[in-house]
C-alpha cells in the first residue's frame, strides 16, 4: 500500500448506562459520525502528522530518534500486547516536549506507542517515513468514543503499514482475525489515552454493529441488529461524568431498596432490546413493531435515568421538543447534559424532522441526522488523484462519500 | 345541639398512585382543603338544602315525603349498616325529580340514603326540619376526594344530628369509636357516590394524618406523621383516571420485566416514607433530614411515574418552574394532567414561595398554599350570632377560621 483511507465510526450507548456501572447490561451501538484517517507513505525518514481536531498541524519528526531501543523485540502481531513500559512513557513524553493539551498529548502518545509496538525490528534499524492526517466527526469529550473511534482507525492504518493486515481486510477471509487485531490494538491506544477503558467504545468502533455488555463478561453481538436512522443532540452542557456516577451511587446507598429495583428495570430494558432484535432477525416481530417497542423502550429508560437524579434541564428540554413531534428521546451517556438520542422511525416525513432540528438548533443545542449500527472499521487504498484535503472537514466528506464509509 | 359546623380534609396522594393498583402501598394525607357543612336545627318538616358547589341553592323537601317505609328499622349505629337497596334507590331517584348533573345528583343521593339509614323509627313517625348546607373548598375531579369529604363531614353531621355521637366527639373519651363511626357511614355514602371506592379518601378525610395502604388489607396510620406544608398545583388539563390506570396495566403486560421492578421500586419509597417518618417519631432522624428524604422520594416518585407514561407536559412544565425554586414536585393521583404537590421545606422564604406561585399561575395553573397531615372530621356548635352566609367562600372561610378548622 502507498496510499491508505480508513474510518471508525463513534458509538452511543442505547440502554443500560449506569446501570451498568452496578453489574447490569447495556447496549451500545455504532454511530455513524466517523474518524478519517490517511496513511500515506514517504521516501523519507520523518513522520508528518495532521491531526486539527488536537490543534496539531504538520508537526513533523524524524523517526531515527524514536526511542527504538525500548521498543520489545516481542512486539507485533503473535505476541501478546505489553503495556506502555514507564520509562517508555518518560521517554516517549522527552521526545514529544512541551504539547499544548492533553487531547493532543493522548493522540501522540498512543500513536507513537502502537508505532513502536508494531514496527517491526527491520523497521526499527531503518524507518521509512509516512504522513498521517486524522480528522474527527465526533464531537469530543460527549460520550460518544471519539478516542476509540480515532484509536481503532489509528491501529488498523499502522497494521496495514506494517503489512500485518490487508487493506480489504473487511472482504478477506480472514476478516475475523483482522478485526481481532485491530481492536486488540486499538484497546492498548484507548488504556494510553484514558488509563482503564471498557473496552466497549473500541469493540463497536471495530466491529460496528450493536454489542450488550455486562461488566466482567464481555461482549455480545446483538444478533440481527438493523441500521437505525438517528437524530443526535449534543446540549454542549458540560458535565463530570465520575461526578454523575458517584451521585447514582450515594443514592444506591441511600435507598438500596428503592435504586436497586431500577437498575434490575434497566438491565430488562437492555435485554428486551437484544430479544427484539433477535425476534425481528427471526422474523417474528416486523419493523415496524420493532421500532415502537425500541420507541418505548427509550421512553421508560430516560425516565428511569432521570429517577437516578442524572437528567438534566436541557435534556429534558430536548424531550420536550421532540415529543411535539411524536419523536422519542433519552440521554445517552453519563447525562447531566452532554447528548442526546433521537429515534427516528425510517419513514419519517423528512420535512418534519427538519423542523425538530430547526426547534432544536434554535436553543442552541448541536443536531446530527446520523444513524447507529452501521459498518465498523473499514478502509480503502487511495489513487494518486485523490486529493487530501485535511484541513477542512467538507474535503474529507468529500473523498469519504465516494467510498460510502 | 341547634347549629354545628362541621368539617373535613380532602386527600392527596403522597407516594405510590397506580403501584397501588397492582398490589403495592401508597401513601395519602389529609390535604388541609376542607368541606365545611353547617346545620341548623328548625321547627318545621322541611328540610332544605344549600349545595352551591353542584349547583344546588335553596331547594326545601317536606321530610314527611320521604319513602320511610323502606328505610330498614335496623338501622343506625349498632346495627350493621346495609347497602342501598335498588327499590329504594328507585324511590329516591323519583323523589328527587329531574337532576341537572350528576354530581348533584350523587351529592343529594348520598344525603338521602344516609338521612334514610340513620333517622330513628321515632324520626320516621315524625320528622323534623333542618337546614343543611356544604360548600367545599377542593377543586372537584382533581383526585383530592372531594366527595369523600363531603361524605364525612355529612356522616359527622347527621350522627350529630340524631345524638348518636356529641359535637364534641373528637375531645371525647369515646373519640375512636366516633370517628369509626363517622367513617363506617362515610365509607356507605361512598359507595352510593361512586360505586366501588378504595376506602382511602373518606378514612384520610375522617382521621385526618396519613395512612399506608394495601389493595386487600386495609390502612396504617403513619406514626410520627408530621404536618407539612404543601404547594398545591391544579393543571386543569382533563384525564381519564380509567384510561390511565388501563395504559399502566398494557405497559406492564408488554414489559412485565421493566414494569415490576419499577412496581417495586414504588412499594419501596412508600415503605421508605412510613420508616423516615417512624425515625422522626422515635428521634432517629431530625426534621430536616426528613424532609431531605421526602423531597428526593418525591423526585424518585415522580420519575418512575413518567416511566409508567403518566406524566404530561403540564406536569413536567410545573416541576420545571419549581426546581427553579429549589423546589421538589410530584405529580398526585391519576396523571396525564390533574394536580401537582411540591412539598415547602417549613423555613422555605415566603417571598421565593410567592414567586413560585406567581410562576405557575402565569401558566394558567391554580395554585393552592396549604399543607398536608392534619386534623380529620372536625366539628364545632355554633352560636346564634354566627351567621352562615353559604354563598359565598370567603363568609365561608371568616367563619371557619374562628374555629381554626
Amino acid at each position: 500500500m502507498e496510499r491508505v483511507l480508513v474510518s471508525a465510526p463513534g458509538k452511543v450507548i442505547l440502554f443500560g448506562e449506569h446501570a451498568v456501572v452496578h453489574q447490569k447490561h447495556a447496549v451500545a451501538a455504532s454511530l455513524d459520525l466517523r474518524t478519517y484517517l490517511f496513511l500515506e507513505k514517504t521516501s523519507d525518514t520523518l513522520c508528518t502528522l495532521h491531526l486539527p481536531d488536537v490543534d496539531l498541524e504538520q508537526r513533523q519528526w524524524n523517526l531515527t530518534d524514536l526511542p527504538w531501543s525500548l521498543a520489545s523485540t516481542t512486539h507485533g502481531p503473535g505476541h501478546p500486547i505489553q503495556d506502555m513500559h514507564p520509562e517508555l512513557e518518560a521517554r516517549l513524553a522527552a521526545f514529544l516536549g512541551e504539547v499544548p493539551n492533553w487531547a493532543q498529548r493522548q493522540s501522540l502518545m498512543a500513536f507513537f506507542f502502537l508505532l513502536l509496538t508494531l514496527a517491526p525490528t527491520s523497521y526499527h534499524e531503518k524507518p521509512t517515513g509516512f504522513i498521517l492526517a486524522a480528522r474527527s466527526f465526533l464531537p469530543v469529550s460527549a460520550g460518544l468514543g471519539s478516542s476509540a473511534s480515532y484509536s481503532v482507525a489509528l491501529a488498523a492504518a499502522l497494521l496495514i503499514l506494517f503489512d500485518y493486515i490487508p487493506t480489504d481486510f473487511l472482504t478477506s477471509s480472514d476478516a475475523a482475525a483482522h478485526l481481532e487485531k485491530i481492536n486488540s490494538y486499538a484497546y492498548k491506544a484507548e488504556q494510553v489515552i484514558h488509563g482503564n477503558p471498557s473496552g466497549v467504545d473500541n469493540a463497536v468502533a471495530a466491529y460496528g454493529g450493536a454489542k450488550s455488555f455486562l461488566k466482567g463478561q464481555g461482549f455480545e453481538t446483538l444478533q440481527g441488529f438493523q441500521s437505525l436512522r438517528l437524530l443526535l443532540t449534543n446540549t454542549k452542557v458540560p458535565r463530570s461524568t465520575n461526578a454523575l456516577v458517584a451521585g447514582v451511587g450515594r443514592r444506591k446507598e441511600k435507598y438500596p431498596q428503592v435504586i436497586n429495583p431500577i437498575m434490575d428495570a434497566i438491565d430488562a430494558i437492555s435485554l428486551r432490546c437484544k430479544e427484539a432484535f433477535l425476534a425481528y432477525h427471526e422474523t417474528r416481530l416486523d419493523f415496524d413493531a420493532l421500532l415502537t417497542e425500541l420507541q418505548e423502550l427509550v421512553d421508560i429508560n430516560h425516565s428511569l435515568l432521570y429517577a437516578l437524579g442524572v437528567s438534566h434541564p436541557s435534556l429534558e428540554k430536548i424531550r420536550h421538543i421532540s415529543s411535539n413531534y411524536k419523536l422519542n428521546t433519552k440521554l445517552t451517556g453519563a447525562g447531566g447534559g452532554g447528548c442526546a438520542v433521537t429515534l427516528i422511525p425510517n419513514d419519517a416525513d423528512q420535512l418534519l424532522i427538519e423542523a425538530a432540528v430547526e426547534a432544536l438548533e434554535k436553543e442552541g443545542y448541536d443536531c446530527y441526522q446520523t444513524s447507529v449500527g452501521g459498518v465498523g472499521v473499514a478502509a480503502v487504498s487511495l489513487g494518486e488523484t485523490d486529493s487530501v484535503e485535511w484541513m477542512t472537514k467538507a474535503a474529507v466528506s468529500t473523498l469519504a462519500s465516494k467510498f460510502s464509509f
